[in-house]
């Protein structure tokens, strides 16, 4: 950040009154510009005994397997989030169910919320930010080329509970912040 | 937002080519500025039978009281928030538990984040953002001067679910659209 969005000057850093971080300071409009972490919904979505992943046709990770999830959006919940997301990336409809994972993620300032979901009709197809999916059974499932640690994650613990039937809401950190 | 925070030009509101939605667009150095929901991270921390609570010495809801929560900063798990806030609120330091409630909020964009907690040592204090804290049993919780719906909604689960030894998580929309 170089200039004040609300009033186009140069913006600094600095610690504000009464506050100890720095912050993007206007000093011409007064303006404190916060920055804060970001939310990535996603899901899990399933049908019958099978996962519904889709194969990245986008960077981060081109070419790579993911859960259906991306950055929330201003003005909807959690589980609209993960929906829209399955819907773009998997055209598929779910019916979200309950909260599943949580994970910190503070190196990169983010949250993912994952939710499980059960696809409504069977049907999926490939959205514009994918360029293949499919549904995978637990043996087929592709975990050397997954896109990241928290679907990877989401994954090993779906297949985990899913054999003593019970989904606990599960928060983890996935820390590699760099050593001092 | 009116300027590019990025080269100081004015800003236009547009759909990015392969997006669906308005976003504040620099058409000088093509900057998409999204804008997305926050995180408020919050703790309910307990001292024996007891819920802490404090009062606020800020806008909004100045003089209503809450569970300690605020923006989370970037960097930090939401438990590190949690902790933070109980810290800079209530001068409580905090053994952070389990999650305990997610509310979507929708109409402003937030999504909070409340953990249980116990206070360490059964100290607390007035943090900067306080005029007044204070350790209260749940037929003293000043039920009609709550900061917040989430902060009682939280106080609520709390004391029902403590009846019962059973701390599920709680996901929740705290929806209050403006009609059609």
């Amino acid at each position: 950040m170089k200039f004040c969005s609300a009033c186009g000057h140069a913006v600094v850093q600095k610690v504000p009154a009464g506050d100890n971080r720095l912050r993007f300071v206007c000093e011409s409009c007064e303006t404190i510009h916060y920055q804060n972490p970001k939310i990535i919904c996603g899901c899990l979505p399933t049908w019958q005994d099978k996962v519904l992943l889709c194969k990245r046709g986008i960077e981060p990770r081109y070419g790579f397997w993911t859960l259906p999830a991306g950055f929330m959006e201003n003005g909807e919940t959690t589980q609209e989030g993960a929906a829209r997301e399955t819907w773009e990336e998997a055209a598929a409809k779910v019916e979200v169910g309950d909260l599943y994972c949580i994970f910190n993620i503070p190196q990169i300032s983010q949250v993912y919320v994952m939710y499980r979901g059960e696809i409504v009709d069977g049907n999926f197809g490939v959205g514009e930010e994918s360029i293949e999916a499919g549904l995978f059974a637990e043996e087929a499932i592709p975990w050397d080329e997954l896109a990241f640690p928290s679907i990877k994650r989401t994954l090993r613990y779906y297949f985990s509970d899913r054999k003593l039937g019970k989904f606990p809401v599960r928060v983890e950190d996935l820390i590699h912040r760099t050593p001092d």
